[in-house]
């Protein structure tokens, strides 16, 4: 356990020495952003770690303090939920890199200017040590189990390969080992969309009170396409018109899909720092945990002791099953329990986020399991 | 037929009558640019009419007159290919809205001023009723059959629909009746990419000489991801990098599939306009034959005589087979000949521009049966 580091009262930790990066890099000062629920019991092993997903948060169940809205998974998380916290000491930190109160490329740089573009370039195994040392500093040596989805489910693959004591089961959905080359290429539109914004500035926009909006709608938009399905966009909007008759034959949103997306691009630049989008999308590209292991992803795993559990949404073309399939395989190379359950769900990628009771009731059977 | 157009030594036609529109307006004076292979017959109907897609143009065969690469059907058109010159009459023409040539928003206005955005909206109904005015001109009634792939189906589509006595034959390549949502979402991205670069000035670019590259780059890159199969970028570039052995820890072109987005996306721009790649995209969103036809798509055909081949691939989910097979019932339903093949090819939507043996087979089989 590191030596006692501060902790204020708005539930932030700041390292008290400094991170070390796979760049070769270390930050000095790193703050980590957190909220926890429920309570710590005595033998300090009810503790699981929730990891967030690219723009997500530690606001878990508690209102966004910028948007208002409910926290992102107050449907799984809370008292009888799920993520039971009569039951479970559950934390959930905002991870190195963004942007909601940790360390990341809009904080303030030693220099006294923040960091933009001179930010250390970070990897998913980045964000783990940062989420150990908060471990570390809340005197819980094995959790109970991690649980991620998306970018959360590869920080929880990442913290089984790379800290094996640290947790006694991982709970991975809709997310993958590595990210494929047309992961890569969605990313990388949305960086150029971004960089290609005159407002960027090369990183620092900083003090001029506007960053690169467009760019970051842009690039949000492309995502959001991505995080949903071909057939529930279809039944969400089909070609139905917004609030209109007729085609106006001009370049206006016509269609509630592109009144859909602006919102959902416009809306993003409220509350997300382009920079940190920039930072969080190179670490999920970079992200390859058989790479990091000699190229053999059971590698990964060996000396593990820990129990795994992966769901994967039949509608999902973001980390399709395939991808959950291959990690099932390497875990069971390496003679590790897991299941493995693909789970119908009409909402593509975002599945894991919204009103899907199966994936309640796999969570709920999980992490139940006594062991 | 129209009285004698006429036809300047570069194979353009100027239209000498105004050009009505599905918007209600009309356009003087169009320009249709246009290139024939081979030679029509006596008798008038050996005629071939092929149909560009978003991005394409006139030079079927020709070089490209920007980039000097060869035409993009070279494979399929010429003699003793499969669309065989020594036999057919083959045209093609550049399609209204464009800019190789075909009046477009970057053509001059009677004003002696670029359109720019004062162009009206045009629809896929709009670029058939100039191709039917190119056959007039050239004294050609009936088509022995119209091919079009992507976007040129949809024409030919429009123009089976829509002028039912002009073509015998009708052969539709990953093609689509109606752009569903997703299509139209991954259109408006690349259309607020454009509209997001100050550059563009509201359209009105052109006196500055330099346009919206950029915006218009990231457009490109984004489109260019739903031409391509996942498993085709996998096999193509997978995680592997560019010209280096470790990863940067940068923002530079690390991944092989960075790089080749970067070039498509920068290449664009040097033959492409980028008030065109608005146009023709909102064209094709708009596009929804049975919306035309009182929403019964067996409508748009009833009184047709032609025959259909209709052919999607299996990796193409931009157009996937689930459109070609709509489109094929509905044929089914209005009591027209039709045959639909889904071949097998790993290049996504791009396969109809690629090295897919078996597409040149189903091409040379349907136009060489005689009626």
């Amino acid at each position: 356990m590191a030596t006692s580091p501060i902790i204020d009262a708005s539930k932030a930790l700041t390292l008290p020495e400094p991170l070390p990066l796979d760049s070769g890099r270390s930050l000095d000062g790193v703050r980590i952003a957190y909220e926890s629920y429920g309570t710590l019991n005595a033998a300090r092993d009810n503790a699981i770690l929730v990891t967030h997903a690219l723009t997500g948060d530690h606001h878990l169940v508690s209102p966004h303090p910028k948007t208002g809205k409910p926290g992102w998974w107050v449907r799984m998380v809370g008292p009888g939920k799920p993520i039971d916290t009569n039951r479970f000491f559950v934390v959930c930190a905002n991870v190195l890199g963004s942007c909601m109160g940790t360390t990341g490329p809009a904080s303030i740089a030693p220099d006294g200017k923040p960091w933009g573009m001179r930010f250390p370039v970070i990897t998913i195994r980045d964000m783990v040590r940062g989420h150990v040392t908060l471990l570390d500093s809340l005197g819980i040596q094995t959790l109970h189990a991690v649980v991620g989805g998306s970018m959360g489910g590869m920080q929880a693959l990442s913290l089984a390969a790379n800290f094996k004591d640290r947790a006694k089961a991982f709970l991975v959905i809709a997310s993958t080992a590595r990210h494929s080359a047309q992961n890569i290429a969605f990313h990388e539109v949305g960086r150029q969309a971004i960089m290609a914004d005159p407002a960027w500035r090369e990183g620092d926009y900083y003090s001029y009170g506007k960053g690169p909006e467009k760019g970051l709608s842009v690039a949000r938009m492309a995502a959001h396409i991505t995080y949903l399905s071909e057939a529930g966009l279809t039944e969400k909007f089909g070609r139905r018109l917004q609030d209109r008759a007729e085609k106006t034959f001009g370049f206006d949103a016509d269609f509630q899909v592109e009144s859909y997306l602006r919102y959902q691009g416009l809306s993003f630049t409220d509350r997300f720092d382009a920079n940190a989008y920039l930072y969080i999308t190179r670490a999920m590209d970079y992200f390859d945990l058989a790479e990091e292991h000699g190229g053999m992803l059971a590698n990964a795993f060996a000396g593990s002791r820990a129990r795994f559990c992966l769901v994967s949404f039949d509608t999902d073309w973001l980390y399709p099953t395939a991808e959950s399939r291959n990690v099932a395989h390497a875990l069971t190379a390496a003679g590790l329990p897991v299941s493995f359950v693909e789970l119908s769900a009409p909402f593509g990628h975002d599945s894991f986020l919204l009103d899907v009771p199966a994936l309640d009731r796999v969570v709920a059977g999980f992490l139940g399991e006594a062991r």
